[in-house]
């Protein structure tokens, strides 16, 4: 099985593929998201990972715009609990680090531990796991990385210290896509999900009523997201998650409802609810 | 009148901040947001005048973090339909440009026109308004900018061609902020907006719940926007833009009502809804 993700080796893309489909795929690792989309849109592998949300920052706005691009189904929904650890090679003491490597965005997450350990020098990386390589392969004795678990198994590296980030509840949801066909997944959970798009309708209070139409019959909803349709005068396309798998009868007069305030829904893919997965 | 803007002189929120404030006003021109809302929690300025969100790209996350997070108030709220014009010095004609200068989100709006002119050569700028200047100050005269005809009369210099855009309908909506205390608006509509933030409660369904609030009263909504909450499992704090006063008995009693589904309820301004200005 051919997947791919935006990111390296060891990158919390990778954590999430294999979850999903086992440690027995074949990875592409892609600078960009529009490179990923572009490999399934062509063929060139069986399923793409992306991330869609993440806790702390939000939703990765470029991939919901590529949902709607792309007339693929989500197939599988995985949420990764991102901790952050201090890596080095085996052998090394922590009393022996001078630097550590990270991504900017993972070394907001350990400012508490810089300030505790202040010889310590901070320096950016582009990459998370890229940085434990990058330690790995050039030998160097007194740098760390704030990485992941795996990214520390994957390059033969030791766990100095455990979770040394601040935010103890920072996750990342990704969607596994596919052009069609069944799947065999690793991981998931037992309740059905279905995610739609739709723009409202003209009618005032439209959005009201489209949420009325799931709410009438207890279908819960988990997110609402919304993006600008270009070229329109402020007019939204609506995303939403949605508690319910899409041959229950229930969703089906839902989104029968619906079409009364909506026009163009689509349903993306209807999965099981995914696992928390910790890193 | 003292005005912090991100941006440089003549950009679009120096357009934005001259048609509300008027054109007397003194400009404070900064690089990031932060810098901007420091500006006005530091009382170095009377006002702000920030994007909030563009009908392309979307809203501007990070300043729906910094309504939260600075204790603000909207006081205003201006639309400017985002127009491309070919500018060059006084004189100079279209066979002269050897080159066009612009930002590269404008470079995105002009792509037809410089397929039709191939023998132009697109250099990327970091600012649309900045590189009329920068080609005034130069004296390039075989090179044009895209941007404003408020930046071309600015720097005092020419449109050789209007509206080479392509997107028709590409807008920008400002919101003013201010710390509190009355203000003189230049331009403003007839109509009562009002901004609100909230978190959803535990209940099923609080968020359609929270909707029928208004839609029980026939206010409109004419904006939805969440962020996620740092440090929580997936909570959203949710952002409304409501065609009412906050001083109207309807939306009283519908804010009343909305106590009973959300928590955290705060009116970020109350304002009349904005004028869109041709740029």
């Amino acid at each position: 099985m051919k997947i791919s993700i935006q990111g390296q080796k060891a990158s919390y893309s990778h954590i999430a593929a294999n979850q999903l489909f086992g440690e027995d795929i074949e990875l592409m690792e892609r600078d960009n998201f529009t490179d990923v989309f572009e490999d399934l849109n062509k063929k060139k592998v069986d399923a793409i990972v992306i991330p869609i949300e993440n806790s702390t920052y939000g939703s990765i706005y470029q991939n919901y715009d590529n949902l709607t691009k792309y007339n693929f189904k989500i197939v599988a929904e995985i949420y990764l609990k991102i901790n952050f650890h201090l890596i080095a090679h085996p052998g090394v003491k922590i009393e022996d680090i001078e630097e550590i490597h990270t991504h900017p965005v993972g070394m907001a997450q350990i400012q508490s531990f810089l300030k505790e350990n202040p010889q310590i020098n901070a320096i950016q990386y582009e990459d998370t796991a890229g940085a434990v390589k990058m330690i790995r392969e050039k030998h160097l004795m007194h740098a760390a990385a704030a990485a992941s678990r795996f990214a520390a198994d994957f390059y033969e590296m030791e766990i100095l210290k455990e979770d040394i980030h601040e935010n103890p509840k920072n996750y990342t949801r990704f969607y596994a896509l596919k052009n069609n066909g069944d799947i065999v997944l690793f991981k998931q959970g037992q309740q059905d999900k279905t995610t739609i798009e739709f723009l409202l309708g003209e009618e005032s209070g439209s959005l009201y009523k489209s949420l009325r139409s799931f709410a009438d019959r207890d279908i819960s909803l988990t997110k609402i997201e919304s993006r600008p349709i270009i070229g329109t005068d402020w007019e939204y396309r609506f995303y939403l998650d949605i508690m319910a798998g899409e041959e229950e009868e229930k969703l089906k007069n839902a989104l029968n409802e619906l079409k009364a305030y909506a026009r163009e829904i689509k349903i993306i893919g209807s999965y099981k609810n995914g696992e928390t997965i910790n890193t």
